[in-house]
């Protein structure tokens, strides 16, 4: 059974500061073994990259056959049933659309004091883009990492993918190249990511690596990061549903549940101000749970960390749903826009009873993905500026150093920095050339 | 000496992959110390925050006197001598006006299948700033980090500052009140880093943590992200200027030197297509160096990891520059712009010979805490952005589910997430209410 808070309960705070910080993650200790494949890698390059991939995903590559080939994606293309391509590439269109409409404005301006300032953004060069294999191999997400990079203008994406027992999702390939991946490699854990940061004899290094994975390869992430630049790492799904009693709870209860779908250790919130609602969605839940393919996984995530908040009035979700600062939020109530404007946490936001999160999750556009485990506080989804950086510009001329130069002086010898003081009063009182 | 290399010489290549790969850093390991003291912080509160500022800052404080009052502050800011006093304000006004030209635009639109699609920008709610006490505390720090925070809109800014054996720089405080610090606390290291993460009985916890601190912050920085955000972890300093003969040595000596005078981990490079003029600088530098305050750290700098590049035409910089990636780049030639549009990597841009990097420290404007290391390739200095999070929006509506929530069924059934699939589905079918 999910748990069950009412506001307006005595308990309601202590139990709602422990659903905050309850721990949904098990921390698999691979610190060591991750540490030793990477070393591994950097110094052996191709070679332990080969041996790490027939030991672990049980394929024997050569330098040679570690590159998926023009030809297989091809043969991939083909292999997809029409319908099923089309969709994808509306999807890609789509993502592609919103993520150009981000695109930063340069800045360009001369001050009072004639100082020239300015802020441009550039692509990054190269990205590494680790895609997971087997089960977990998403197109959706091949999409979702690579098209940003697209859109920013990265001259290199390089995409990993394990092949576990030479199995690789068709999909997966057809989606790379839609999304305009330039390389791909039939590699993946550690000893990928440790290929992408270093670099082997076959593998330039990136600038930069995006993408999920497992334990190991969220560890090799963090490992590399200095070297390259990461993505968040990312944690279990959640899906956070505000909805009044206007809603059709069958509707309801396949939202919660296509986040508990993905994990056992995702999470489904509903806040309801209709407790009758409230228990209709449960046994709407537990009707789809007849049903679903993947109901055992579902099920226990909902289970172990489902939970049914009943408020009195919607205007008490409000505080609620910013402390929780949710990946997803549903607002499945009459004025969803009224509700959004008051919210300052979520990663991504659905308006109304039509907008389910898995629209979002496909072809809506945006990103599927945003920050996890109440990181909504401070950081936001993938979008085009991870992609890029920014350089700022500073130009002055004898005249605007004269004006803003001496405030400078003041300020370094205040600190004690003789040679910054040094730098700019030089240029006040030398002779310039 | 610096190292000297000529792009034109057989060895160049290696030498300059040496000079990229080479560690300045002297990585101390105090994991270990500082997870427990973060753990002591957590467990135990302001009296652990207490016991460690005893023990390491030689400082009895209580409760009540942890917090710095406002008439402390008032002190300090009428102990300042008026032109200074002026000199902050002037280059707290003038990051203040640069920084509120970055104001991001909201996204909101309607797309042709009726898609209502967006996003928006909202501040970061609480911001904690970490302040290194001593002689490292630098006022322009306290502009450079809290100021962004305070045009972001952040509602709570809440400083950290050591004061060891009881001293509290004044220009510190002053440089606080100026740009907009809400609450400050003397007490630092990693038990103040773990403060603003946990929270105490009396500091209330923050959603993310900035500011420069030595290896104890920086490692607990790294520990509790994830808890909270945090800004990069800075490594030493670095300047490379290009620069042609025609400059006067001496001045490109003195910005050499601002950089290497921060720390004997810091470089300064030299580029230059005159190899006469790169003697003339380092003659400057041997000249600047005895009579510079912290000659002793800038000359150790400038030894062990200065280096003077000699190129046959500037053309030949660009692909050097880019490699280099520099935290700081000086363009002193005569066409600074042209030269500039050809750089990809760079944390700032000074242009011309009347831009010594120092004016960007203190007083020009753009943020002066920029990518080290390399990391210029794949991330940006302080912005703005860093004290925003960003929540993308999606509503549908019956038709426009309709038109785009097919795709969506279709790739969720292809990827086997059948409650996704569901979650459109059913209101595709279902009678909508």
């Amino acid at each position: 059974m999910p748990l069950e808070l009412n506001h307006g309960d005595a308990g309601f705070e202590a139990a709602f500061t422990g659903l905050l910080a309850a721990k949904r993650e098990t921390q698999e200790d691979v610190q060591n073994a991750v540490a030793a494949i990477l070393a591994d890698v950097r110094a052996r390059g191709d070679a332990a990259l080969l041996d790490y991939t027939a030991r672990f995903d049980r394929v024997t590559l050569t330098v040679e056959t570690m590159r998926v080939t023009a030809d297989e994606i091809d043969r991939a293309l083909a292999s997809i049933e029409p319908g099923l391509l089309d969709a994808l590439k509306l999807a890609a269109e789509r993502i592609e659309d919103f993520h150009r409409r981000q695109t930063p404005d340069a800045l360009s301006y001369t001050d009072a004091a004639g100082v020239r300032l300015g802020a441009r953004w550039t692509a990054v060069n190269s990205v590494g883009l680790y895609v997971p294999g087997g089960t977990a191999a998403y197109p959706s997400s091949v999409l979702m990492n690579a098209l940003p990079a697209k859109v920013a203008g990265v001259e290199r994406v390089t995409m990993v993918v394990p092949t576990p027992d030479g199995k690789l999702n068709p999909l997966v390939l057809a989606a790379a190249r839609i999304a305009g991946v330039h390389e791909i490699y039939r590699i993946g854990g550690a000893q990928a990511v440790g290929a992408l940061a270093y670099g082997t004899e076959t593998i330039r290094p990136v600038d930069k690596i995006v993408g999920p994975g497992n334990a190991y390869v969220a560890a090799a992430k963090r490992h590399v990061f200095g070297t390259v630049g990461i993505d968040m790492i990312a944690g279990p799904s959640e899906i956070l549903v505000v909805a009044d009693g206007a809603n059709d709870p069958a509707w309801i209860a396949a939202d919660l549940l296509s986040q508990a779908e993905h994990d056992t250790s995702a999470q489904s919130i509903l806040i309801t101000d209709d407790a009758a609602f409230a228990e209709a969605v449960k046994t709407a839940v537990d009707g789809h749970l007849k049903t679903l393919p993947r109901a055992e996984i579902a099920g226990a995530s909902w289970r172990d960390h489902g939970a049914v908040i009943v408020v009195s009035d919607l205007d008490e979700a409000v505080p609620l749903v910013d402390r929780l600062a949710p990946e997803h939020l549903e607002l499945a109530v009459a004025d969803p826009d009224a509700l959004a404007a008051r919210i300052r946490n979520a990663g991504a936001i659905f308006l109304g009873r039509h907008t389910p999160e898995a629209i979002g999750d496909y072809i809506a556009g945006p990103n599927h993905v945003l920050p996890t485990a109440r990181s909504a506080r401070f950081s936001s989804g993938l979008n085009l500026l991870d992609f890029m950086k920014r350089t700022t510009l500073v130009g002055c001329d004898p005249g605007s150093l004269a004006a803003i130069g001496p405030a400078a002086v003041a300020l370094a010898e205040a600190e004690g920095l003789g040679a910054h003081a040094l730098s700019v009063s030089i240029r006040l009182n030398g002779a310039p050339r």
